[in-house]
């Protein structure tokens, strides 16, 4: 009798009592039961659709609880007549129906239109590791080299760690002792960098330090400089939240001592190992610059990224190691050597710059992940991170002298040898080659590397630039594929850009082309944070 | 001979070459080296301080980089004279002694001063549960029902998985796809949400989906409405950036559809199990309210926190399964009922506003672990999170009965009953009860609670709520709790409340103290993300 009313399906992943609460909303609000009449009995409607008498009997309860029904002693249920003049009963019966039209729905796309954070930034190419041969890519790592055994032992033994240690501290309040602790022995002594444990915050990689750091130094109409090439991120982070950008030049020594850092509230800079040129600013420049800072009163956001992959004994001391005054926020991260997707990163500074920066930490995200904190902690101190560090540093410096002298042969005088260490390699190309052209001409040879554009204020006349990544390559594949790159540059320079290719947008960049297009699509994630 | 100028120490964590090449600095700039003569060779250097040739070759090698020393063919190293004219130099080479005396340093706390994020916050009792026999305290998971197993298990199996995935993808761009399908069909759906990929972004936590909502949908001086009682945390974040808070009113139907509605234009709400009191909002409310709120052009963040421990078969459907305009941001979480640490939140809503929000949390923090979702992701595909929620929700809802019971019995009428499930009840006490001062009484018992005066606008005049968390205590043990609560109050009612506890303050908060102290010490920072 109800079957075409109240259609049950035994395939549906809705329930039994949630179809036939819905099916019978939606036949009291378009007056299909007579008001003065009680509604078919649960022992009838049971028997009915073939569905158990308690299933009824829940669809009932539950309509009577949403004001459908109404229960009158010992003649069961009936429509209740309020709901037949009330719109907002009407609207929870028929939105629970999937065959009425769709209303039109806000419009996003408007709203963001003026203040929109989806610009164009920083993305990793797709599984550019499957694709090339010659993957020059940046800031991924070969996961042949990753030590997993190890990693699965910390991980195992963090489980149990965590579990107990979850229940007796907060972790917005205190990060995990352990970590601080290796970080400070560990990681930060290498840096020359001196730290108590309330000078230092665990961050959900270095972006989120570097975030936290912008955020709570600057605001509004104040000004960071940001050295010219330089990370095009912290350029945009603050665009968006409109702070005003101050670009800086560099040159060999890295960032220049120049007039225009005084106009600025804060400077981001990379002294050890300069974004993206490599170039490590000399003792004495750092000494100088943080002389500078301090007179005019700046702080300093020190970027400190891929600082454990350092080719000397004795690499050269951070910023941080020569701040006595305490202007100088340090930003580090673990995500770079360590598995990639991870996410750890810390900020060292002040105490109370520390005490601010975990306050925002807390609305942000409360704090990180605790397994993957003590997880890290244990692979920390039991040495299996400086173990993996070597074996990286060496297997990174002897592709990193293998691509510096296929460079010097086919591009003499070109190129910047990275002096600290690291994983990449940057190289000016001669006169007026497009490095967008020349990545889609060296693209159907297996060749992938980053166009270097985009990290200059001035991209139009910067175009032939371009970043060569040699953590992720063979170091036998090396030669071969810097020749390729080589034998491409005639047809390149005598190629005219399109006007596609001279300004990409964001929207052209999805996977599996994300790698291919020009600037910023090439560009790397991971490097940086 | 130079042994008193270099003091060699073997046990020192810098290296060999590190402490010569400071102390020759330190040497040099101090003028204890004639300019016309060489420095100590290097073979009588090694000699004299008994350390290798190479050892002071790399510290002159150092030197002569860094610009302290100068090399002449066949006659050594020499002091580069312009170190001497230079006080970037002494900087340098001072800043690395020890012994010099602190120069002043930058007053963060001032610089703070007038734009704080720390600011009293819910934070978590320290070790509550080794503390306290009678520990109802809310949002920490008795550990013991942690099914590790099961946990380690998938935590295994993401590791191998995850370093693969991980070279293929850029998480900044796309989530965990297994994730992103297990939280559409085995948890959203529950929940009556259908939701499409595009629809579904990964957050570090539900606090993470809460400020990227906030920050996306509202800037400084627009409203956001807030329930009272309420969320505090969301409170202070909207303070924080300059918007403004409109408190509403909650009846026993949650909020209350009041004309103060329509001067926010976002409201924060709690309709499935409102925070702090409990209450459910009627279907029928729901639906008038996303009406009301479609006519005023308004944004609706539903927190559903705590959603997945439901006592009913059929839980009521989230607001977001009736919003057919698109104006619902929806967050979510699983750091609740899954290893508390883990910090995974969701949020649902709108592809272009998805969108941003990824924009947005790519500049905050690039993506969530990529380990940690996959192993949430087969946690959930494998069944063990459905089965654990089970057990969960069985266990909980008799501890819930028995402490409704406990309490029905000592303060009839005046408990409030969960209606959908959850971890927590809530309890007005009697008359002039003050809740700081009858925690303080019931703690040498062994008893703790949380206050929940801090939740309302007006804290003054709601200092006789409390919270009482029972997923952390034994059943056994919630009839005798309460009757030593119940054995207090009429000793707390004569108590005059010192000015402290009338006003306590963050400083005050610190562990093991940190639970101890009246609002907002004594809430729990899981509940709500």
């Amino acid at each position: 009798m109800y079957e075409n009313m109240i259609v049950i399906n035994r395939q549906s992943a809705e329930s039994l009592q949630m179809q036939i609460r819905r099916q019978l909303a939606i036949g009291i609000v378009n007056r299909q039961f007579p008001l003065d009449k009680p509604l078919p009995s649960t022992r009838f409607l049971a028997s009915d659709l073939k569905v158990s008498v308690t299933t009824v009997e829940l669809a009932y309860s539950a309509l009577k609880a949403d004001g459908f029904v109404k229960s009158r002693q010992r003649s069961g249920y009936y429509v209740n007549p309020d709901v037949l003049a009330d719109p907002g009963h009407r609207a929870v019966a028929v939105g629970q129906s999937s065959d009425t039209a769709r209303p039109p729905r806000v419009d996003y796309a408007r709203l963001f239109r003026d203040r929109s954070f989806d610009r164009e930034r920083v993305v990793k190419p797709a599984d550019s590791l499957v694709r090339y041969r010659y993957p020059f890519v940046c800031g991924l790592l070969d996961p042949s080299l990753f030590p997993l055994a190890h990693w699965r032992e910390c991980v195992r033994d963090a489980v149990s760690a965590v579990g107990i240690a979850n229940c007796a501290t907060d972790f917005s309040e205190t990060d995990d002792q352990m970590l601080i602790e290796q970080l400070i022995h560990c990681v930060l002594a290498k840096r020359g960098v001196v730290a108590r444990p309330d000078e230092v915050l665990v961050t959900v990689g270095g972006q989120q330090a570097l975030y936290i750091a912008i955020e709570l130094l600057l605001t509004s109409g104040e000004t960071i400089g940001v050295e010219d090439p330089g990370y095009p991120d912290v350029v945009n982070m603050a665009r968006i939240k409109g702070i005003n950008v101050q670009r800086l030049p560099v040159d060999e020594e890295g960032l220049i001592l120049s007039k225009r850092l005084s106009q600025c509230k804060c400077l981001y800079v990379t002294p050890s190992h300069q974004f993206p040129t490599t170039v490590t600013m000399p003792l004495v420049r750092k000494s100088r610059l943080l002389g500078l800072t301090r007179r005019h009163g700046q702080f300093v956001i020190e970027d400190d990224y891929e600082s454990e992959v350092s080719f000397n004994k004795t690499p050269p001391r951070a910023l941080k190691s020569l701040d006595r005054w305490g202007n100088v926020i340090y930003v580090g991260s673990l995500s770079k050597s360590l598995l990639q997707g991870l996410r750890l990163g810390y900020l060292v500074a002040d105490p109370e710059f520390i005490r601010e920066a975990r306050a925002l930490r807390h609305y942000m995200l409360r704090h990180p992940p605790v397994n993957n904190q003590r997880s890290v902690a244990l692979f920390l101190q039991r040495g299996y991170f400086d173990r993996f560090v070597a074996q990286l540093t060496r297997i990174y410096s002897r592709r990193c002298d293998v691509i510096h002298e296929s460079l010097e042969r086919q591009f003499p005088g070109a190129v910047v040898k990275p002096e600290y260490g690291g994983t990449i390699i940057w190289l000016k190309l001669p006169g007026e080659v497009d490095a967008g052209i020349l990545q889609a001409l060296v693209e159907p040879d297996g060749v992938f590397f980053e166009t270097g554009g985009f990290t200059f204020s001035d991209e139009q006349s910067n175009r032939n630039h371009i970043r060569l990544g040699y953590a992720a390559i063979d170091e036998a594949l090396i030669p071969e594929g810097i020749d390729r790159i080589a034998r491409a540059v005639p047809e390149a320079r005598n190629a005219e850009p399109s006007p596609e290719e001279r300004a990409p947008t964001r929207e052209k960049l999805g996977p599996p082309s994300g790698g291919l297009t020009g600037s910023p699509g090439g560009a790397s994630a991971a490097t940086m944070s």
